[in-house]
């Protein structure tokens, strides 16, 4: 069992590998943050999906008609989505970056540059604050998960 | 090469590790099915999204009509992306915590619980089962996740 | 801080894993790709989903008309969804492939048919090639994780 233990622990004994860790946990829940944000705007807009969602508010037509789209609705979906085409990046090409043997320091710099810049992005999608706030900071999360890719692919490439 | 061999088993020797790799490989299996259910009723409701997907069935306003969104499809792919959001940080997060050092016991109740949640929501969603079927599957599998993040966090906290 | 990095570079040492971690970033880098050409599409087509976005163009209504949808966005946006739904099961279910001890080459041969089959199928939804192009590329990738996914549980099964 303690041999089991060792091998199990060894990975998350490492700093960058826990920092990864830390990084990783924040951003995956801020994405679940959204699901969230969906059921709430979904619930008070009165604005649902599916014909099951509604027959609480009745039968017929008096439902029917909760089953429309909603711009804020829409406008976290849009949030969510992008979360998921720049979060699942991050969480794949870090995991090997974080093995990559990068100095703590600079892979420290990445994590947390990714994370506030997607936590800004939420903020600038659901606010909405103006133009160029949520293009920058999508921005920004981006060239950190490319700077990631660029070490992993200099460390490991094997074609 | 044996060394090398050791190096590669090590990680796939855990038991925990080995639960999370079957129900990882169990709930994503499971959202790839996902892509077979939308095509099957793409195909059984003539409803695509791409002209070039209709080109089999004549050319102009004879195809064109096949370009439509179907309440079936549509639904399908509901269930399609409620499996991204809520499979991604499951896999994510579950690989952080298998390597946390939980009790095999208890790792196997948390995968155990998201596999079944998930496969309970998708039958929720596509037969329909009315609510809150769905909704308290989806529930189960997000406070599941939940909560292997703040074993996480508690064991590796380093921001 | 040489015992850390010796088990920081454990496993990005295997070759096997290093294969793993070259084609995951290469497809994650060109699943990222799709951002950048969505977004090449919003701005010549002159075609947004934010109010927000739109603001350069003018107050009110000379504005409004640039908050519409375009094919050749939508096209992309298809294209890049699909990425998510085949290249997260990919990530997933190769990483425990690559840690379940598979030969080198065979490995290789499933990394570069994925990774291939993506780029094509990117190709074929882009450009747009005729049918079964687009089909057959993603069924290649489907049946190459699917491949990964019944080594995984041959070697792993702790259910």
């Amino acid at each position: 069992k303690s041999g089991e233990m060792a091998k199990s622990t060894q990975l998350i004994d490492n700093e960058t590998f826990r920092a990864y860790a830390t990084y990783t946990a924040i951003v995956l829940l801020k994405m679940m943050l959204m699901s969230l944000v969906t059921a709430y705007f979904r619930i008070t807009r009165k604005a649902f999906a599916n014909p099951e969602d509604t027959a609480s508010f009745g039968k017929g037509d008096s439902a029917k008609k909760y089953l429309k789209t909603d711009p804020d609705v829409e406008r976290v979906r849009r949030g969510h989505l992008n979360d998921l085409e720049n979060i699942v990046p991050f969480v794949g090409i870090g995991l090997l970056y974080a093995l990559s043997g990068p100095e703590l320091s600079t892979a420290l710099l990445h994590f947390r540059i990714f994370a506030g810049a997607r936590i800004l992005h939420t903020f600038a999608y659901l606010i909405p604050l103006p133009q160029p706030s949520r293009g920058l900071s999508w921005a920004v999360g981006y060239a950190v998960t490319f700077s990631m890719a660029y070490k992993v692919l200099k460390t490991v490439l094997l074609l």
